[in-house]
């Protein structure tokens, strides 16, 4: 399962007097995006935490707006893999807006492996490897062997 | 300084589509009242969590909501303490618009103290009840000795 | 259908450094709840506000917290009205984790009927006192008829 | 006054159990740091939408983590700007611990000038223009004249 479908309805909490989802809400998409997307393929952040005593810090994320979602509106957040490494997975995003269909914003978020106590770089659970090298090609390119 | 006034510049991530401040929002700013009252005493809520590994959870907060606030203006939290004992610390609220200096909500929170790891209640450290006792009546509505 | 029961999985973004359900989010669930609660009885807060120019700002709301919700973990929202008049509704939470059925909170929110543009009060939709009338006790303690 | 710093201390509310600021809060702290940059300026974003009838979504955000800010710490938000042209505006940001002055996040957001009712593309007001025109180049590298 490549890519995963999330939906969320919009509240007037996540709504500015635009009338549309406030921008920064976006990421917190994404998150519930990357979660579910690692749920559907049998993994599970909250096992990495606490039984690995691993993290995945963000190191880098991007959105780009292209149509607002309005109150009481299903976004689709569609997830998928853009490239990963030993130490690092890069996330792709696409916002849908149910009914219309119009894609309402797209974006990437990179993340690290940490260990949870020394903050120091770990590699990528085994178990989330063998996940990543059947479905994605890594950074460069090219599906994990 | 029985009384603490903080202030907060309202946000367009703050507001909702009515153009007024979100409900959920005054008791974010609830929480910046109280630890700017209990930094006003010379007491840090980052210490105690450090420091002395306690934790103080909300166990009941409550919000009359008089007028909204809107994009741009400033309010104005005013914290002081409604009551206490050894075990809970219960703070009451007013929020203010600055220029207007009108009314725009009332609230209250209680909160527990915890051993962090335990979770066990615990009481209150010491430096922090002396603090309440030279400023604020208790629950039984007398200063403590 | 007087109770409505609505889903939500903890995100990361939602808990704070106790681990828990941050104290403030439980009233964004409760907006969830209340929003599910009116499209359970086939009534539209969205058209609401756009075809009847109506809206319903929150004039009071309290919880009480009982136990922490953690992140993955899903909580359902428990929604029911408590009174109404009118002019103001006024509904009662409760909140469980869905895996052990533990009760982590309780809470009650009362909203106005307000004009949208002239701030004014106005009664409630007729669509809506008729459904409320059927479900729910007034606030003087008795059903509509 | 090309750069402009702009301090917020980080609340409970604001981390997650990581125990540092949450990746979507930067996007927050951004927009802070651009209101308060119009502002030392002496543009009022809520003249342009209130006065002028004009509006500025988002088109484009992007943000890379470098430390973590936690619980009590002063973020300062130094905001300057990258470019501009006359239908468009992008920000750069960085975020300082105030203490340690260490470096924790880097970031760019682009904004589009819209009317507020027809959402179409506007220019830029001409007030603002001119404040851009003595600060900062023009996308094309230059500053205009």
């Amino acid at each position: 399962m490549a890519l995963v479908d999330s939906p969320y309805r919009i509240l007037y909490r996540d709504v500015d007097q635009m009338g549309v989802l406030y921008y920064s809400r976006y990421l917190d998409l994404f998150e519930m995006g990357r979660t579910e997307w690692a749920r559907a393929q049998g993994f599970s952040y909250r096992d990495m935490e606490e039984v690995l005593g691993l993290m995945l810090p963000v190191t880098e994320a991007s959105c780009r707006y292209l149509s607002g979602l309005r109150f009481d509106e299903i976004a689709i957040v569609r997830t998928g893999i853009a490239a990963w490494s030993r130490l690092t997975i890069r996330y792709h995003f696409e916002v849908f807006e149910e009914q219309s269909q119009r894609l309402c914003a797209t974006g990437e978020v990179e993340l690290a492996c940490l260990t949870r106590d020394g903050e120091k770089p770990h590699p990528l659970p085994d178990s989330f490897v063998q996940i990543l090298g059947t479905i994605a090609a890594d950074k460069k390119g090219r599906k994990r062997n």
